[in-house]
């Protein structure tokens, strides 16, 4: 064992092999093993903290590329705010109020550069669902989803994303697209439609048309049409192909295209915003507009614990277990969610390098405790924002520190103005951001792999659309975990009759996976059905089987039992010793091992085989 | 194709194989298609109605057993059917209603000689949890486990038991046999106590000892030792050690002695009921009595089908859908519970040959319909009276006539006598059964087998004591699965450092089982890694990679680009066409697959490899 460590540590240390040939070192122990000893050494604080990790070496280079990363991701992050807290049923200075004080948390705790903390547009929905646009509600849920995460984050549990696959995962955020799409649907036709799932909003939408206010209507469409063509911009370039042959002119109107296309948002709110103020006059604008926002930053305080009389719908006063009772699975859903949207970010931009599920769970935890704390509904590093903030050449989560500033400028400032803001306007920028995410393009591919994978993506999908989203991605999930399931209840088994080297005929019979309790009957099933056939001596490759548990231990000793019964051989080849030890342990009958082909006729021999008596007791 | 069925074929018929090493032939493929084949044909008809198979070749030898054990189960089941009715909170005679019809059905329809259908301990205590002691509902869940267990029987859902594992099952067996006990000790001491759980029986017994009645307690307790003595008798013998030097005297007595410890719950019965018959006088019996019992068979009537005022606890009337409402879970776990108890008795006989669940689920689905139109609660084979079965010489499922007319005779001629038979009596019939259910001899080997699977067996234990029973054993499962889940999710991977035969250092890498969605960044992450780690050319090893899925095909698309943007060499070994497929679909960069470990070199020498520059990169 020193051995194996010594070469394990000569390999990894300096990246070349001293002791060639050495069959078999199992890392993935040794790592573990190496990661225990690690865990009270210096580096678990460059984990837990990276900003100490790159702080030290901040280089200039960085701070230009935060910087102009960080205002662009601002000039995003303020439309979005606004617009996502419409998504969460909520007043839209409730979005400016959860994309400050987390970004800053991010900068100590965050591992991933991209990340910009803030709302998102699909938690924002979750939020909807779990908190029914009560402001006291939602930044309960921000606190709680925060807690929760950051526990998870500290117990490891990062992993459960891992059960969350990709058609899973596609079929999610293509339900929560359209259904944040259809959401909007309302604000660009200028009518009220309430509800929670796909269905009942396009009923309340059929319902309401009648109300449908032309002004809005016509604004809306024209900023959906102004927003894809400004987001062409972002991949137009004049000039040569190649970068390095164009001019400094070229480059520069290059730049400037760029950023147009990506402040895009913002270019087209401040427009709309200076149009509907121009155009307001004694009997209001003629858009709807978001309305009056407190001015100033918001209170530090603790999030609201109990709901009095005249703050729930129902009138009635509740408590806090009440309270997260009707949240309900949201607290578990929100969260593994967020991680989802956020561990998304990281893999896109992280160049094959390993993503730290734990340290992120950690850090959007810690930074939706701080939103909590000022008014903020849960958020986490929102896609949309992460892919601007990379191309904006962002260097260190330090970006996050400009972006979190504009916002707060823009609440000391800037919300006098933000009142002229019309919601449709918002409702475009939001159904130009969600139109993309609906993921049509993977089934070719999905078809192309995996047919049966679209099972699991169409479940969700369909169960996203007509069930609360929560469950939803639990019947996906649930789905998905079938196949697993399945596959561990029947493995392949191939037989086939072949002869020892002394020319006996035997059975070969090889399981292609682990025995676990799911397949163990239907193994044992096979291979009597199978022995019964060919009454020659059996003989069960093992060396596919990596696992095994008590149930299976319990079955082989029955099946050993009825190989005696009969008098038929039973030989197990290629057995790993430690499954061994686990069939041995129960087996009253001679248990019969061996580890090379040529052994079988020895062993055949030992035991007086005679294939005419053999055949006889058929 | 056709070759390898011709082959295939004649492997099977007449168990001798023509074509020798053939291989890999994919039996279990195979297998599937004729089993398709076959559904059309007429073994279809032996397979649904078995009675076809055995009722040609039926022989005087197999009516003898039959009658033998026909009787001596009807001995037992008498007894055990009053019993059992009070453990499902019914009236005696409930027992009684639910032990003929259905084991007439079972004569047709059963594939298991060994199982006598009607109440079983477990089962009644399900339905207690279910129907709450009221025989409307009793009934009516008959007629509905009935149907579910008809349907999954129909759709072929009997491998759902198959995720119950072996320490599950004792964990749940032993449980539900301490709550029995428990739920007896009342009877024994003759006080009242009511309860659905573990605790809350303990908790009662403890309130109300000071009522305990001495008279009862003592019968209680005398009858308890005397079954535990009479069942020593079924394996008492005198004379030698071999029957065949047993003189024929010899071999009378000891029959003599096994036919009164086999029928000590009867003898005992009836010993107790004459006794107290004796005892009894104006002032009434000495012990409590099982009362007054309708005499004569049950009305032929369709189950209740909704609840008056008058005969639900609430006093409210209710529908047929509130009623169903109510059982819950209880619907899919009361014929999923008897379906593993009747698969327990099948295999615990079957010597080895494939136990067909879901025949058994027509069987006992159909017989359980059956005994709702006379009343009868839920029943299944009970696994004690199965033992009895088979000891006494079973030959076909014909044996169930016997039984079942016994049970008609006592409803017609003894049910006054049934008046005096006490229920400590029954109580001690009960103790002295399920005593032995609690499976404390399975921990041992357990332990020494797999550590790890105490885990589902003993928190099945201790959810189902302190939790209802169905919400229990669905925990154990959930435990269980978790075990697959985590299998599925953590792959063991081993890596080493190779040359190839013209002294090249590649990387080995070779995970041990399938590539499934919760697995595959997991790999991912630990492939990059060591593959950072030891700059030289990647072989993944995919010889154990059977199944993989469209998201482990997206995982190595991104393996593949994040390779090939270092410029490091990544290989495929021995993967299957199969597999092969899906990974290819997708993947945009060059993907290489070899199959001979020789075949390195040249793919290293097409791509230019030279270790001096790959080791620069670093």
């Amino acid at each position: 064992m020193k051995l194996l460590i010594f070469s394990y540590l000569l390999v990894t240390e300096d990246g070349r092999k001293i002791i060639p040939n050495v069959k078999t070192l199992d890392y993935a122990k040794l790592w573990l093993q190496e990661r225990k000893r690690r865990t009270f050494k210096r580096k678990i604080l460059q984990k837990r903290l990276p900003v100490t990790q790159w702080l030290p070496k901040y280089s200039l280079d960085d701070a230009v590329g935060d910087l102009v990363a960080g205002i662009t991701v601002g000039l995003t992050v303020i439309p979005q705010a606004l617009a996502y807290a419409g998504i969460a049923g909520l007043p839209v200075a409730y979005g400016l109020y959860g994309s400050f004080l987390g970004c800053f948390v991010y900068i100590f705790l965050g591992s991933c550069k991209d990340v910009p903390v803030g709302p998102s547009a699909i938690v924002a929905l979750l939020t909807y669902q779990a908190a029914q646009g009560s402001w006291q509600k939602s930044v309960l849920l921000c606190l709680l989803c925060g807690t929760v995460e950051l526990a998870m984050g500290i117990f490891g549990l990062g992993f459960l994303i891992d059960f969350v696959s990709g058609p899973v995962s596609s079929g999610f955020t293509s339900a929560v697209s359209l259904i944040i799409l259809t959401s909007q649907i309302k604000n660009i036709l200028g009518i009220t439609a309430r509800g929670a799932t796909f269905v009942e909003i396009w009923t309340q939408i059929f319902n309401n048309i009648g109300e449908a206010r032309s002004a809005d209507t016509i604004l809306g469409l024209t900023c959906i049409v102004i927003l894809l063509v400004m987001r062409l911009f972002t991949s137009f370039r004049i000039g040569p192909q190649e970068p390095v042959l164009r001019s400094r002119a070229q480059n520069v109107i290059n730049k400037v295209i760029w950023v147009v296309g990506t402040s895009r948002n913002a270019i087209l709110v401040i427009a709309c915003c200076i149009m509907s103020m121009i155009l307001h006059d004694h009997e209001g604008t003629p858009f709807k507009v978001i309305g009056y926002i407190p001015q100033g930053l918001p209170n530090f305080a603790l999030p609201p614990i109990r709901l009095n009389s005249n703050e729930t719908f129902t009138g009635k006063e509740e408590t806090f277990v009440e309270i997260v009772k009707s949240m309900g699975s949201g607290l578990i859903v929100v969260p593994l969610i967020s991680l989802m949207e956020n561990i998304a970010i990281c893999k896109a931009f992280a160049n094959g390098k390993p993503v730290d599920a734990s340290q992120e769970l950690i850090a959007i935890g810690s930074a939706n405790i701080a939103n909590a704390f000022v008014q903020g509904f849960p958020g986490t590093g929102a896609l949309s924002r992460g892919a601007v903030n990379h191309a904006s050449g962002v260097r260190t989560p330090l970006s996050n520190i400009y972006s979190g500033s504009l916002v707060i400028i823009s609440l000391i400032f800037l919300t006098p103005y933000f009142y002229y803001i019309p919601k449709a306007t918002l409702a475009a920028i939001i159904i130009a951001a969600v139109v993309f995410m609906v993921e049509v393009k993977v089934v070719k591919p999905m078809w192309r792999a995996k047919k049966t994978d679209l099972l699991p993506g169409l479940s969700t999908f369909i169960a996203c659309l007509i069930l609360p989203l929560e469950i939803g991605i639990l019947i996906g999930v649930g789905v998905n975990v079938l196949f697993i399931l399945y596959h561990a209840a029947r493995p392949k088994i191939s037989t086939e009759v072949l002869n020892t080297s002394a020319g006996h005929e035997y059975l070969m019979i090889t399981p292609d996976r682990c025995l676990m309790f799911p397949s163990v009957d239907y193994v044992r099933n096979l291979v009597t059905k199978q022995s019964l056939r060919c009454n020659v001596p059996v003989v069960i490759d093992a060396s596919h089987i990596y696992g095994a548990d008590f149930t299976a231990a319990t079955v082989i000793e029955s099946l050993l039992k009825d190989f005696a019964t009969r008098q038929q051989l039973l030989f197990f080849f290629n057995l790993k010793p430690s499954i061994c030890s686990i069939f041995e342990s129960l087996s009253a009958e001679e248990f019969v091992v061996y580890y090379q082909e040529q052994q079988l006729d020895e062993l055949l021999k030992e035991r007086n085989y005679n294939p005419a008596t053999s055949n006889l007791q058929v």
